[in-house]
C-alpha cells in the first residue's frame, strides 16, 4: 500500500472551490482505484473552502486544510504573481512539495503562474534543460501523449531530446505503456525537411536506441492515427496544433447537433443518432483526460482546465496520483542521466 | 473583356490527366463567368492527353496543346526535378510564363518540384525576400486565407512581415474583400509572448496602418471565429495547423458517418439527417476552395491537391483566373513597395 499526498489549490479555475472540492470527493469515490492510501493538503481562503469542505465528510476526514490569505487571478502576469502573491493558496501549495509535506501539486489556476512559480520554488530535475507541459490525447484508437503545449516557444535541438525522454517516461507511468513509440514533428517525413533544431534532435534521437523507441517523424496529418505513444514538438508548434485541433472538433460537433436539432423530423430521428454518437464522440470527452503534466520539474505539477468541472478535476487528480504512484520523476532522471 | 492565357500541367496529380482535362472542361462549363476570355497551354504527353482532350471539344477550341517528353513524379525530389525534368510537362508549363506565353501556370504535381521549379525559373517579384504559400479555408461564416503553409520552414520578422502584406493583396483580389483583416498566430494574445521574430514582425505590422488593416495576434483556439480575412504564420507552423484540423474535421466527420451508418435504425433516420448534414459540413467541403497560391513569384503560380477531382480541378483554374483578372502581383508590388 502506497501512501501519496497531493497538495490541492483550492482556489484556482472558474468555478473553484465548489467543483475542486467536489471534485477530490469524486476521486475518492470513482477514481482511487484499490492499491493506494491518498490524502490532501487543501490550500484556500478559510471563509470560502470550509463551508463547502464540511459538506464532503470523506473530503475532510482525509484532508488537512490550510487557509491561504491571498489568490491568484486568472489574470495575473506570471512575474507578478511569482513576487507578489507568495500567500497565495497556488503558491503555499507548491512551497509544500518543497517542504516535503506532499509530493505532487494539482490547480486549475492561471498556468503561467503555476509553471513560474512552480519553476522558481521546485527548480527542475537533475540535469533538465527545460520543464515542458505535457498532455494526453484521443485517438480513434488509443490516446497518446503531446509535448511541449507552450512552456518554451523555441526549443533547441537538445531541448527536443529531452521532451522525447520526459514524454516517453511519462507514457509509462501514466498510459501505462511498456516501450512508448516515440515520434518527432515536422512538416515532412523527408530527413531533409523541417528547422535546424528538429533535424539535430532526430540525429540525437535515432541513436539513442537504448532508451527510447524512436519512430522518426510524424506529420500532424497522422497525429490521430493511433500508432505513436508521444508526439514531440518545440511549445509554439504544440500548443497551435492542439488549439486547432480542439476547435475544429468542437465546431464540427456543434455543426452536427445544430443540424439535428434544426427541424422537428430530424430532432425526432436525430434521438436515436445522439444515444449513439454521445457514445462514439464520448471518446473525444476532454474530462477523462484533464490535466497537463509540467515534466522535468522536482515535484510532479498538474495543471487542470481553467473550466473543470468536479469529474474533469478528479481526473487530474488521478493524473497525479498514477505518476507519483509509478515513481514519473525518477524515471525521467534515469532515462536523462544514462544518455549525459 | 480580359483575355486570360494559363498553362495547365496535364500531367500532374493522382488522376491525371483525365482529371485536369475534364476540371478545364468543369471550369468551361460552371466557373468562367461572363466578362472574361480565358484560354489555355496544355502541356502534357501526346499519347496520354490528346485522346482525352479530343473529347472535350470545348477545351479543344479553347487551347494549345504542347507535347512534352518528360514528367515528374510525385517523389521525385525538388532538386532532382529541377536538375534533370527540364522537359516535363510541369517545367515546360512554368517556362510558358517566362516566355510570357501565358500568365499563370495551374499543377496538381509535385509541391516542392512546383516550388522550387517557379522560384527558379520566374524568380520572385521586387523586394520579396521569400516566397509564401497561401491558400483559403472556412469557417462557419465567412473564409480566410491562411500563409506560409510550408514553403518555409523558419522566418524573420521581416519575412512575416512581407506575408501580410502578400495575404493581404490576395485576401482583396481572390475574397474581394476592400480592407481585409489581417492577423499574426501566436499562443498567447499578451504582446510579450511569442518567438522573437513574430514579436518584431507584430512591431512592423502595427505601424504599417496605411497599407495593412492589423488586427495584433491570434490564437489558433480562434481560427475558426471567421472575424479575420487573412491569418500569417510561418511555414512549419501554418502547415501544422493546416493539417491538424483537417485530420481533426475528417475524423469527427467520419466517425459520425460511421455511428449513423451502424445500425438498422439509426441507418434509416440517419438518412434524414445525413441530407441535412451534408448541406452544412459540405460548406467545410475542400473541392471548392481546391488551389494553393505561392505568393511572390513573378507569375500566377496555383498548386492544386494532389487528388483533385474535375471539380476541384477546375475551382483551382477560377482561383489563377480570380488572382490574374484582379491583378494580384501588382497589387503585391505595390504594397511592398510603399514600405520599402
Amino acid at each position: 500500500m502506497n501512501d501519496v499526498v497531493i497538495a490541492i489549490d483550492a482556489m484556482g479555475g472558474d468555478f473553484a472551490p465548489l467543483s475542486v472540492i467536489k471534485g477530490v470527493d469524486f476521486f475518492f469515490n470513482n477514481l482511487i482505484g484499490s492499491n493506494t492510501n491518498v490524502s490532501f493538503h487543501i490550500y484556500g481562503q478559510e471563509e470560502k473552502v470550509l463551508p463547502i469542505l464540511l459538506k464532503y465528510k470523506r473530503v475532510l476526514s482525509n484532508s488537512t486544510f490550510v487557509d491561504c490569505v491571498d489568490v491568484i487571478l486568472s489574470d495575473d502576469k506570471p512575474s507578478f504573481a511569482l513576487r507578489q502573491r507568495k500567500k497565495s493558496s497556488m503558491y503555499s501549495a507548491i512551497e509544500a512539495i518543497k517542504d516535503g509535506t506532499v509530493t505532487g501539486v494539482v490547480s486549475s489556476g492561471n498556468t503561467g503562474a503555476l509553471m513560474a512559480i512552480a519553476r522558481f520554488v521546485l527548480g527542475t530535475l537533475p540535469n533538465i534543460y527545460r520543464p515542458a507541459i505535457a498532455s494526453v490525447f484521443p485517438t480513434k484508437s488509443k490516446d497518446f501523449i503531446l509535448l511541449d503545449l507552450g512552456a518554451n516557444v523555441d526549443c533547441n535541438a537538445d531541448s527536443l531530446f529531452q521532451f522525447a525522454v520526459m514524454g516517453s517516461a511519462f507514457a509509462k507511468t501514466v498510459l501505462g505503456r511498456d516501450n512508448p513509440k516515440v515520434a518527432l514533428l515536422n512538416i515532412g517525413t523527408e530527413e531533409i525537411k523541417g528547422t535546424d533544431a528538429i533535424r539535430k534532435a532526430f540525429d540525437l534521437l535515432k541513436c539513442a536506441t537504448d532508451i527510447l523507441n524512436f519512430k522518426g517523424y510524424i506529420e500532424a496529418s497522422e497525429f490521430l492515427n493511433g500508432d505513436i505513444d508521444v508526439i514531440v514538438a518545440d511549445g509554439f508548434v504544440g500548443n497551435v496544433m492542439l488549439k486547432a485541433a480542439e476547435t475544429m472538433a468542437n465546431t464540427i460537433i456543434s455543426l452536427v447537433k445544430d443540424e439535428i436539432s434544426s427541424s422537428f423530423i430530424t430532432k425526432l430521428f436525430g434521438f436515436f443518432i445522439k444515444k449513439k454518437l454521445s457514445s462514439s464522440l464520448g471518446h473525444f470527452n476532454p474530462k477523462t483526460r484533464n490535466g497537463a503534466m509540467f515534466l522535468g520539474l522536482n515535484g510532479v505539477v498538474i495543471k487542470s482546465h481553467g473550466n473543470a468541472d468536479h469529474i474533469a478535476f478528479g481526473h487530474a487528480i488521478k493524473f497525479a496520483v498514477d505518476a507519483i504512484r509509478n515513481n514519473l520523476n525518477a524515471k525521467i532522471i534515469s532515462g536523462i542521466s544514462s544518455v549525459e
